[in-house]
């Protein structure tokens, strides 16, 4: 409280309900007090104090993860970063924005681009903080043309777990200095370090977008289109897939019709140009690929209006099927493997009795598997969701691919981080939370 | 000798003088034995052997480094991981080249512009390997559109240094798996682990190519341009800058004329563009943008045997004056300061005495300024020297930048990273070394 001020530290029956649970995970668990921080400073002593009492810390954005990372599984104090939700500066000169961790991914994008700038990486939640995506290497849409989170962290400020505050990387655009501490913290889910302040690198905005719709007769044919693209020198920002099953979930949420739900299987494709003439061209390209390659149309939208409503309906999705209860596997194989995978997909889910959507980015290989309760009991629920996860993430290492592509392992995914991956480099990782973190108090119980 | 056959293994009077020094730094050391590596586990039983009698180990690419970070200091073995040269893999569905170390730079472009693909970073050394080119985190003439290294590395195969092989990333565009001990080990200039095996992405090859020549009066007029480039939206490939006195040193070294030479400073852009029609427009508004701000001219070269003439000669810049004994700075300063920086790297030429000759990368902040001996005394040239690296690392460090953009610290700049850097922030590096590699037998003496 001393540190703080009384009313941002709440305690006992003070405590909202909301910090004892993240988005999605199936775990909950409440903090003993929760601290609303102001600055950095008072982040530094509340971690002296508690690492010199032994208190868990854990940190929470906006809380939208999904996979646990933000729930204080083991009480102590939840650490709340969203006060700290101002944008400190924007150097378009250097074209840079420099913000606290608790600005959301919506206010960033509107700050900036209100100056003809572009934040490129595009996780489907506008809500998420910032710092929050930092933590996840959260990637998004745009991913297929400009990255993930990391490629466009240039600098932070973090508090260690001793509370001393350390700056990581700056405002440059090339960097060999010495080992790279910034790039072991981003995606370390809060557990090594709080993320105080992010510099990240803005682009130009680009001046024209387009989007393509494109109905397919079955997802196979849409997938196997996805290749094709690069191989005709066509590199959109994002290429995503999604079936007829979570058109009508998100219709039925956000009550609007989508603009097409004739077929049973869709690439939603978005485009970005220097000028209309260079975004034509692509359209006109990328349209012929998707009809020499089996697509039933391609609709264009090229108006604001247009593409607001598929991508705000893409935006939906998860919030749309979510309204049942679910949980998800966030697998990430390589881009040609992406049909393979959807379709074992679609096999566990008749073989466990599960219903299992499936859609994400498969213009990087990313797919969001969504296993959904439908009414069932909550153990035999979970017991299923247990085989099928399992199952899943044996697939996803047959096929080269990877345990989490963006929403990271929190809580929930722990045991599976920790059977599909080499022991010797869980035995590094857990060497580097010991060097962070020597005494455990961070977001404990996290990752490993 | 039992581990990689007689004839690939070098002792005594029997190992080339190349061996004991790079293609700058002035560090000389002699190893004791050279090692020819033919595979992975011959590196594993090499590693296994040394750190059990705790010999070190000093991995070597093409040995094109500048800091003395493949200089054997300590003796013991050299690695020399240039017989790995093997292009394993060219995945074209996925859009991935999987590369032994020893592969140069050139050998991948040529390999993979011949499937119409395209590794984007684009270090000037093209005779370097792309194992050294992760170890140092290089970043090179395209990093203004594209990115460095780190950017386009998805996995890695690599020994640590008791001889365990680990697999890390993998063939993924996404990953929020746990700790990403791959984005430790990308720059860590073979001192946590032997890197023997590389997946790099790849892109679509642009179709079409163009260069401009900017000729200025002055190199603050040239250089005070850069930032409006991006204002205006234009994005190119790369955005170089030099003046007169490098041009002259590289038709003496080249035999060569350079296009013009009218001019006291100049602007190289180069763009590329999905079509022509593209690429015309963004040369037209890059070239009004120039000549609104200043430039005597734009000239355009859009045949490859134009473009070839300038990038050759830019290319040859280095070799060209380093002609004559040298020692080089690779500061990175946020974008906007570069030309406060040049200026400074002038005024401290005249006030030490030596000759500096400043160029790089203008569209990204980084440049090389190199200080020539021109036959001063050997003692009396590093004394200035390091009076004069002092005052640019000052400098830098005053203007946000830091003290390497991507030639790395090897041997040379070991004191300089510790005098710039927060000494927490080297102890969590010494942390990371001793995780890595707990008897400190790889690569000895470097970084820290």
């Amino acid at each position: 409280m001393r540190i703080a001020g009384e009313k941002n530290v709440l305690v006992g029956g003070d405590i909202p309900d909301d910090y004892s649970h993240d988005e999605m995970a199936p775990v909950t668990s409440e903090p003993e007090v929760v601290f609303l921080a102001g600055d950095t400073s008072e982040i530094s002593a509340l971690l002296r104090h508690c690492c010199w009492r032994n208190i868990p810390v854990t940190p929470r954005g906006a809380g939208t993860g999904l996979m646990g990372g933000a729930v204080p599984v083991c009480g102590g104090v939840l650490l709340d970063l969203g006060r700290m939700d101002e944008i400190l500066e924007i150097d378009e000169k250097n074209m840079l924005a420099r913000v606290q961790p608790g600005v959301t991914l919506l206010e960033l994008s509107e700050a900036v681009e209100a100056r003809g700038l572009f934040y490129a990486p595009d996780p489907g939640e506008k809500s998420g903080s910032i710092g929050g995506n930092v933590n996840t290497n959260a990637g998004g849409m745009r991913a297929v043309k400009y990255g993930v989170t990391r490629d466009h962290v240039r600098g932070m400020e973090v508090v260690l777990p001793d509370g001393e505050i350390l700056h990581l990387g700056g405002r440059v655009a090339k960097n060999s200095t010495g080992y790279q501490l910034l790039q072991v913290i981003i995606g370390s889910e809060g557990t090594l370090a709080v993320v105080t302040e992010i510099t990240v690198r803005l682009l130009p905005r680009p001046p024209a977008l387009a989007s393509l719709l494109v109905p397919f007769s079955d997802l196979d044919a849409a997938i196997l289109t996805v290749p094709r693209f690069a191989e005709a020198g066509i590199t959109p920002q994002a290429i995503e897939f999604f079936r007829r099953g979570v058109i009508e979930a998100s219709e039925r949420y956000l009550g609007k019709s989508f603009p097409d739900r004739s077929a049973p299987a869709y690439l939603l494709l978005r485009f970005d140009g220097a000028s209309r003439e260079e975004l034509e061209a692509q359209i006109d390209a990328a349209g012929r690929v998707c009809l020499e390659n089996g697509a039933i149309d391609a609709l264009i939208a090229d108006t604001a209006e247009r593409q607001e409503a598929l991508w705000s309906a893409r935006g939906a999705f998860l919030e749309a099927i979510k309204h049942d209860e679910m949980d998800e596997a966030d697998v990430v194989v390589p881009r040609a493997e992406i049909a393979e995978m959807v379709n074992y997909a679609d096999e566990v889910g008749e073989c466990v009795g599960l219903r299992i959507e499936s859609f994400g980015h498969a213009g990087d290989g990313n797919m969001h598997i969504n296993m959904l309760r439908d009414g069932l009991p909550w153990d035999q629920w979970r017991r299923k969701v247990d085989r099928a996860m399992e199952l899943l993430y044996e697939k996803a290492e047959e096929l080269s691919g990877m345990v989490s592509g963006e929403h990271g392992i929190g809580h929930a995914k722990r045991a599976y981080l920790e059977r599909h991956t080499d022991p010797r480099e869980i035995a590094l990782m857990r060497g580097v939370k010991e060097l962070f973190d020597p005494r455990g108090i961070l977001n404990p119980q996290k990752i490993l």
